[in-house]
């Protein structure tokens, strides 16, 4: 069995909803697994002074919502566009850290679920309770979930995986790394398909 | 005949460089013509306060410049990370726009030739002598393309030029714009496609 992909990203990424919805499809075609990294992209722009993409000046910010919604056509997913946005998603990644240890094989299935619940909205993906539920849903505990929330071993686990994300150069999402090579964004996801295809290129 | 696709561009854009050598066979697929337009991204940077890839910060230059390379090859294009770079094209944009009169239909592999010469360089391709020869061995008076480069008039239409995209939102290159519909970058070349073919989606 070859490596798992790391799939670094945060839940309130629009883009990383779309390439979420399809990476694992992706990976278990060419043997894979995914090794689900949710991180606060607030803490990794601090790498480049980056910011979210509706904050930019707003020709810019016009275009990339434009593009969120034709990005999302194109994959033939739904796509509104929530408000507000960005929100904070510090208990949405501690959740899911705590998934990838009571349940690892649902990890992907609470990811898609949560990130299309955020994008084809309203949905306070951020919320303990409506945490709970996704979780309950899932055939898991509820109140673990919106435990994990306030646990310190969560919250710190969430930091360490920002300052790694950051020692090693994400700062962006989605960010994929197949066997030390690095792609930034949905858009990458045909040259991460030839990448698994043919072991690089 | 359905009108032409907008390519705005500059030169010296790797993005633009890969788009470049495809653009035109694409629109050709569709019963498209292209309609090129060379201006200055140092011009419509303004529009954002954006900057050259590759003088971000270091992380985020340093994998523009690792994606260069790996986009390159996965459009089976040869790519040298050019020295000096990035570079004044005022002179090959202006050429590019005297060709649009004196031979509209080279325009296409004038771009195609000059892109491909600067990253598989090196090559001086904004000194009036290197366009000269470039001009010759397309069969059209390379001295002609040469005094274009102090023409007033293709200065001023460069300069017009530069304006237009700034006043349609254009803040990168490749831009594409098909039926006043935008697409920014070469990896939206699928996306492009697609729209082609439907006439939307």
């Amino acid at each position: 069995m070859s490596a798992a992909i790391e799939y670094w990203f945060d839940f309130v990424s629009p883009y990383a909803y779309l390439a979420s919805q399809s990476i694992e499809t992706l990976a278990a075609k060419y043997g894979r697994t995914v090794d689900w990294k949710p991180i606060l992209l607030g803490a990794v722009f601090k790498n480049t002074g980056s910011m979210p993409l509706t904050m930019r000046p707003p020709v810019m910010a016009e275009y990339f919502k434009h593009d969120f919604q034709r990005s999302a056509r194109f994959a033939n997913l739904p796509f509104v566009m929530p408000d507000p946005f960005p929100i904070n998603t510090q208990n949405t990644a501690r959740v899911c850290l705590w998934m990838k240890q009571a349940a690892p094989h649902l990890v992907g299935a609470f990811v898609r679920q949560v990130t299309l619940a955020y994008f084809s909205g309203p949905a306070a993906i951020n919320e303990p309770q409506w945490l709970a539920a996704q979780v309950q849903a899932l055939g898991l505990d509820g109140a673990a979930a919106a435990a994990a929330c306030e646990d310190v071993a969560r919250k710190d686990e969430l930091k360490a995986a920002c300052e790694q994300a950051m020692a090693q150069g994400v700062f962006g999402a989605p960010w994929i790394v197949i066997d030390g090579e690095a792609f930034w964004g949905n858009d990458r996801l045909p040259q991460v398909e030839l990448w698994l295809a043919n072991g690089g290129f």
